[in-house]
């Protein structure tokens, strides 16, 4: 099913207006807001994510939503809109095509990096002129293609509208990197009705062409952040005054690293960050740690954490300061049906630009779409993670990551193929039997 | 002698004025544009840092000139008189009676503390409109006040020139904090010519109305960084990859607090800032951390100030990381001289609040004045660090310091008293004799 | 082809004897000396270590000769047999059948475990009177089985002689614990002319009557000692002049346990001991570690092994003290050769005793055969390791191992049909054919 | 009051069969026996300290009575007295005149240094036949001496007894060393009668000849063991199963060093022995650290024991292993009267031999006679600690520690004639009145 050359327009150039104004996680409201506009004017019922997700299952919640807000007012987002949003970004949209048949639910996610992009000529959004202009944060994961896509997808299913059945629902996901945004969008149960549930993601190291219909393998991961608060005294009058936080945290980095390994499988700790002190002369009253556990299994991860806990709070008596330990994100490892996979891949065939199709590949890395995968795989429907190939500049989170905006057309195709597969009128697909 | 009421007031109002408008060491451009001014005006010769000290000697520069001089400006400072201050705040300031006489050198310090005023309604500063108004600097160890003293003290000096004999100098010096800038100073012989040598400091733990004429016991420091350099990777995909500058810095941190005690005296460690990684899920590439060694004799902080770079250099290959370390500031010890401190305590006798005399105190701090106190003992003359009482609301460098103003006209008489005692047309005093 | 009871009678008898005189690795001259004395006695040309083994390749050679042949003696060594080990444990003994033929060699490691042996009723050999009498030294892993079911071998085979063609070599090797032995005699090119290489473990986890016929995937493995040598001093008095060993150490084995993971598979590090200091109120003058570095392929291995090298030099900088790092034995992985492996399946197949099969498994630790089937392989002939299950009381290494000795005649009638298959005058078997 | 030959001769014998059999703390048996059959032969009151102290206040107690008993008895010492001393060693021996008149106690420790004694002809002791027949154990801290110094002056008292009045008591001390002895002894009341204590030690960094009147400053230390018990595992097979003790002491070691100074004085820490671990591939299962504080006052030890503490409890919470910590002896500061010093300065003027006199002198040590000395001190007695300069080899508790046999003379007749002068029937001295 060839797709329009004015589509494919239309949703590069969506991509360069999100990757220009690109989002940290729980701060897509200008993405929500202009993603919402849009799927309401083309007829998909739009939910907020306020209107349906648990405030206590959200993870890794660090913005002041008035202070973004009022940004993504002065970016273009529509006042009234981000009204609607509240305080929780992302959105559910559902098209109902009125006949009896399956629900299928495709996952985008839409938040940035937290890096500072490259803004020199050889960087090609600076050259074409849509490189970031929020400091700090940048779309060097891709997102901002998922988030186009998702939307020409819309476009695309509700012009074929006549010939499906059951129904559709796209997600929009905030805060993917870190692993935060997932969990509450599962745990809402926005997807428990589907019987088919596909996430996307553009890259991962292949190049443009290659189409990997089913993915699993993922680690498990807890991201945390320790905070540790001791005393601060003159350091050459009175150093016995202090409790020394930096310390407390210097050795609990060390002997987190420390930490056996498994005979079952690989496990990971990196304490990414760690900011200690407040002046040269002063014992240091605080100490500030971004640590991450991963895990090849859900066991493996939990091994990990749990003794990475053992060691902070140890580290903490050892130098009588207090800690406290806060999670930030958690994702499962979760594995794609094998079924699905393989309707994704007769949906691939004969897409335009597909040059290689792989059934199943292993991740190195983690995805919170897990948790929806999970999710949907115990209330009996199927679920896959698709890899859309596409050729980039640097490795995904660098600052000069930048993708093969070719890509995202085969993207489109092979998501709107499963989808016509699945919901077409034509009954289910022979390869889904047996 | 006593102060005139409007003297008085000049200098309340003088330094609140500086207090609202701190300028962190070596950025003091509109401070010593006023005190140029004012100096100039009422008939001082003044000479800029820039005209005498050696850049070579200035120790932990680390500010953009061009940017402070903008800011500067936008406070109120003087263009022209920036212009003649160049890149090097502070200054010397000269009464030549022309009469034949000794030569007497203040030496005031003007830099503030790199800390974030608080700013209720409980502290006074703010209270009454005076707080800060530059974010992270904070004049929170008396400095506005020792400048607002010098000017005054200039004043009154002039006032009285028909008694003095010999000359009178006031040094304006920058970045004492962090004993940074006294050792340009002493290197560029500004006090080379002395036969007495004042510094002055505000508060020091005793109460308004306390006077030590002669404080000692100065612990030698070393301050300096350490500047980690390692390799990024993703932490989960390929660590072995990265090279981990935080754990090297960690490592680093602890086995130095752990430098052995020395049987010949008092000696400390602090690390008291740092700051290491990118992202929490990237081997940290980079660590920074802020370091002062301090001991009570030259041999005892050089004994320190190597075992520390020892550690920090093994520390290093431990991670095989690149590390650099570079000094920011050092001082040495001095001791008072007792005959001049016993000259300061008459002077001190009978001015008005003075409630408690000392002639002898010891110091747990370090203070940059020692570079100068030692110069001018090496030179023949007397050298005395004198501290004036001053009730504080809290310590010195916490963020709710607020020293008592009335102990502002007392530091003015001593010192006053000090130098018609030792630059009188009536001669040397009996206590300096023999 | 079933093993004569006497047979089976004088194999455990003389598994008791050995158990009850362990002897650790290099040490083994009363087990050398007994074996060497039967195998001459049958007929078997023996050849000791010392007439062929370079010294350069001996590793962690810690034993002093004349005082454990002393000990030999006085457990029933014959001192003219001991007079021609000299002092090197170990030896190879052949059967030439005169016959053209392939050459065979079996391996046998004979070496004890450094450990305590249990000295109480629960325990089957303190119970039954053969427990170690050599303290601190107990045959923990089953090699004392190993060398009873090599002679028995002997015995056998020289009873079937006539049936026999080619040449037979049997290799009692020494120091297999701490992977030391196995690369002298590789070196020394003792199986260089081997068409077939077979290395027998009794146990591993494997209970009594099973055996698997090639096993692989065993870790390469470095062993190693690093020693400080820093400068006591009283910890009172004078602190400052000592140099702290034990820190360095200490510091040393955290920051080697953080030694990164790799991507590209297991690796390990273990500081199994440190010993330091010399008393209470001494500055630690000395330390001594006795370290591992494990890694899935010599790569990783490698990577593992000098990245502890650096944390090591590294530690000795930070507390300026003097290291040195002394290899103490060091082994590869290797892989059985699947055709072999499955004559070996086809020898055991029938055997008495024998319940279950399995041609090929993954090993979790390290052998220094490996360096034998290695050696074999690379001069174009085939190797396997085969492991004969054995019930254990205890796991191996723990002071309470113990193996059911009905496993030693299965072992030996799978090695006897092996040996029969291999070098039988019937000519190749065609399994080994393709 | 010159010493007669014969008695200098017999001392100095004495001293040398002293050092021949060293006896460590609580294992002076032999010396005990040997000295209560003297100072009962010659009309002494013996009292062993079996029959006076009480159990529960004996610290580190780490010997076997039975087996040392029967060193000792294969070591010259007698069955009966042996039967007579019990398992705890030491005597308090008593001379009373009969006539009316003060107390005067002193006290000689005993035991010997745990160290291997240096067996080279360079060393005296070695070359002159009298060194250690112990293996580990050494008088490398002069209390053969002090025992021999104390029969001499028994025999010099009770030939004097004529002239004397009161009471004079000899305390022979156990378990000097690690400060373990001094307290059971104090704590038992057998100085509470004292009006006169007076302690004494040879060497102490003083060439022979000198002589100290008073010593004081003594650091109050705690000395104390750390016993960490974790599980032991296949460190490659399956490090997850192990607690690892070794990397929780070591990481317990440099934190513990790495406790803060005080601002109140000099603090000491010393892991001084850490013995850790089973096997090199093994997950170390248990850890072994001696450990000692010291303060300059009692409330600065106890500063520093309170924060080592704490870390030993961190590092073991941080490795999830168990720990103990078992103090094992402990000591407090004195102060010499200065009084008593002053008339022991007088017993020395003229005595032969001494060259230099010094009253008051700060001693960098710990010594557990200060319990001695505070006792008697509450009690309203008198306590001084005399130190008698002698060159030595080495340093204390160096292997090749010997101190100048000259020495021991002029210790016997500064204590004989101030025992003269505080005990003689002319009367209490005129130094000690007002």
């Amino acid at each position: 099913m060839a797709i329009p050359q004015n589509i494919k327009d239309e949703m590069k150039a969506r991509r360069r207006d999100f990757h220009k104004y690109p989002e940290s996680g729980w701060a897509e409201f200008r993405t929500t807001a202009i993603a919402a506009e849009i799927l309401e004017k083309i007829g998909w019922k739009v939910r907020f994510a306020k209107d349906f997700i648990d405030p206590d299952e959200v993870m890794g919640y660090n913005v002041v939503p008035q202070k973004e807000r009022t940004r993504a007012i002065s970016q273009g987002a529509d006042k009234k809109t981000l009204a609607k949003i509240g305080a929780y970004t992302g959105l559910a949209a559902t098209l109902d095509t009125g006949r009896k048949g399956p629900v299928t639910v495709f996952r985008f996610d839409i938040d940035c990096v937290e890096t500072e992009e490259a803004h020199d000529a050889e960087h090609l959004p600076e050259r074409e002129g849509f490189s970031s202009v929020n400091p700090g944060w940048m779309h060097a994961c891709g997102h901002d293609g998922h988030a186009a896509v998702g939307l020409a997808l819309a476009e695309m299913l509700m012009r074929k509208k006549d010939g499906l059945r059951g129904k559709i629902r796209l997600l929009f996901q905030p805060a993917e990197e870190g692993v935060r945004g997932g969990y509450a969008m599962a745990m809402a149960g926005v997807a428990d009705d589907a019987d088919y549930f596909i996430a996307m993601h553009l890259g991962l190291g292949k190049p443009t062409g290659s189409v990997s219909g089913g993915t699993g393998g993922f680690l498990c991961s807890t991201k945390f952040d320790a905070d540790f608060r001791g005393i601060g005294a003159h350091a050459g009058g009175e150093p016995e005054r202090g409790k020394n936080a930096l310390l407390a945290a210097a050795a609990a980095a060390v002997n987190m690293h420390a930490i056996s390994p498994h005979s079952g499988g690989a496990t990971r700790v990196n304490v990414g960050v760690l900011n200690a002190g407040e002046g040269r002369n002063v014992v240091p009253p605080n100490a500030h740690m971004k640590i991450e556990t991963r895990g090849e299994s859900a066991e493996l991860a939990a091994y990990v954490y749990a003794k990475a806990k053992e060691v902070i709070y140890g580290a903490a008596q050892m130098y009588d300061v207090d800690v406290s330990i806060s999670k930030q994100g958690e994702t499962i490892t979760a594995e794609s049906d094998r079924k699905l996979a393989a309707l994704i891949m007769s949906a691939a065939e004969g897409a335009e630009g597909v040059t290689l199709l792989e059934e199943y590949r292993s991740m190195a890395g983690s995805d919170d779409a897990c948790w929806l995968m999970r999710r949907v795989q115990e209330h009996g429907g199927l679920a896959a993670y698709v890899g859309i190939g596409a050729s980039t500049a640097a490795g995904h989170h660098n600052n000069r990551f930048d993708f093969d905006e070719e890509a995202m057309p085969i993207a489109l195709e092979v998501l709107l193929n499963s989808a016509t597969l699945l919901n077409g009128t034509g009954g289910t697909p022979a390869v889904l039997d047996n």
